[in-house]
């Protein structure tokens, strides 16, 4: 009988081990692959052309080029409000910093680096994100690669989608956040 | 008689439990060191020079200034073909969708910041890739620093070589991707 | 008796399991939230302003826009050296390679994307940074975001002081870097 103790001590050991082991695979991959912070926020882009100074939030910084007709070369720098619902007028809940350039020369396709900064009794900090505009898809994703203060060190994907456009003058996007390091 | 087997089980416990953190930190450091994904790609970048817009797939956006002799300040966008080997005629793996600029007064350097596009059967997302480019060193590393797609939150360094020059219309750089953290 | 060996054991079991539960959760967040490398270096910048070219690590490539007073949309490029203290003379521990730009219209704010370039004995490798300066609070954080050499893979954050500014032609930034990812 005392045999079957070990035997029976033993295998509880190695299962309980298995069960953990394979909790702490589990936890590992689902932190990874779930996100653990999600939000959207529209981004309002208000782009100066030469007589909305009061109202422009981004201003192009350097000229087209000649090599397309699709603004090619073409740098525009913003510091764009980002709101929770689409209503440009709702108080902003950060701000986009930053600036994108146009870098096709058969279509319009933009190429983006900016920090979201927050400064609200919700949060305090900034995201980093940087990527490729594949402005021809309806929704495409950008990279969380950084973040400070209550985003620290965060890490995820933001999804684009065209909200709407007012002819060269304004354009709103939608920004799905995905973050899936959390460490705060 | 009793008392071994207490004796003995503890000393299987401990031992298992030993081993399995050893293990655990074995493979934690594993995965950290060695890369998860290997892979090398060719950026061929012809570059804007007044006649040759229907091959060119970079442009300068701004001139040069005064401060050196080796194009400190000049900013280049580019939407360039990568190959799986060195000739530009290869059907394109990836396009790279960036800027850099040169950097230095004493010498060629230049900085770049850039996405590699993956859109075929092999592989959808992209990678964001930033870094200095030492152009006096024959190899230097930039880091990629996120991802999406089949590349979620890739993180890892790309080794650059030029691999030829062709006058100031055209060069074609080696990159060796290695990536550390593969989550898919 | 023979019972209470097995409540033993189980019980036994069960209390190491929890402890190394907590013990290996512990770690995981203190080399999370602790920094794990820490340093401080003081940016040095030496503005072009159309006499100083032999002194000069920055200079402007666009000009300010209309939009604004406070330069919105100027774009500057610069090679800085980066010392251990105060003192410009000082040998550079290393160099940073990047660019910024003003964005915003009602105060001076800025957005940089940099690497810091080592090569010296104590370190060889990049750190790759972006994030908003936001100047007119006294410390801001920006994110690192990657790094190569001895800092493969880095992250962090990089905490900004404005330390002196001399008229348009000179300003020094203290940067204490706390780095969270350490693989080296």
């Amino acid at each position: 009988m005392s045999k079957s103790f070990i035997v029976n001590a033993c295998a509880t050991i190695f299962f309980v081990l298995l069960i953990q082991s394979a909790f702490a695979q589990g936890n590992r991959l689902l932190r990874k692959k779930l996100p653990c912070q999600t939000f959207t926020l529209y981004l309002h882009e208000t782009i100066f052309n030469g007589t909305n100074a009061a109202n422009a939030t981004s201003t192009a910084v350097t000229n087209a080029t000649g090599i397309s007709n699709f603004q090619f070369g073409l740098v525009v720098v913003f510091d764009n409000p980002l709101t929770l619902d689409r209503h440009i007028s709702s108080s902003p809940a950060a701000r986009a910093q930053g600036f994108y350039f146009y870098n096709m020369k058969t279509r319009y396709n933009a190429w983006f680096a900016f920090s979201i900064v927050f400064n609200s009794t919700d949060y305090k900090g900034t995201l980093e994100l940087m990527g490729a505009d594949l402005m021809d898809q309806e929704t495409r994703d950008i990279s969380v690669v950084g973040g400070t203060g209550d985003f620290l060190m965060a890490r995820g994907i933001a999804t684009l989608k065209t909200d709407a456009v007012e002819g060269f003058a304004y354009f709103r996007l939608q920004m799905d956040i995905k973050l899936y390091d959390c460490y705060y």
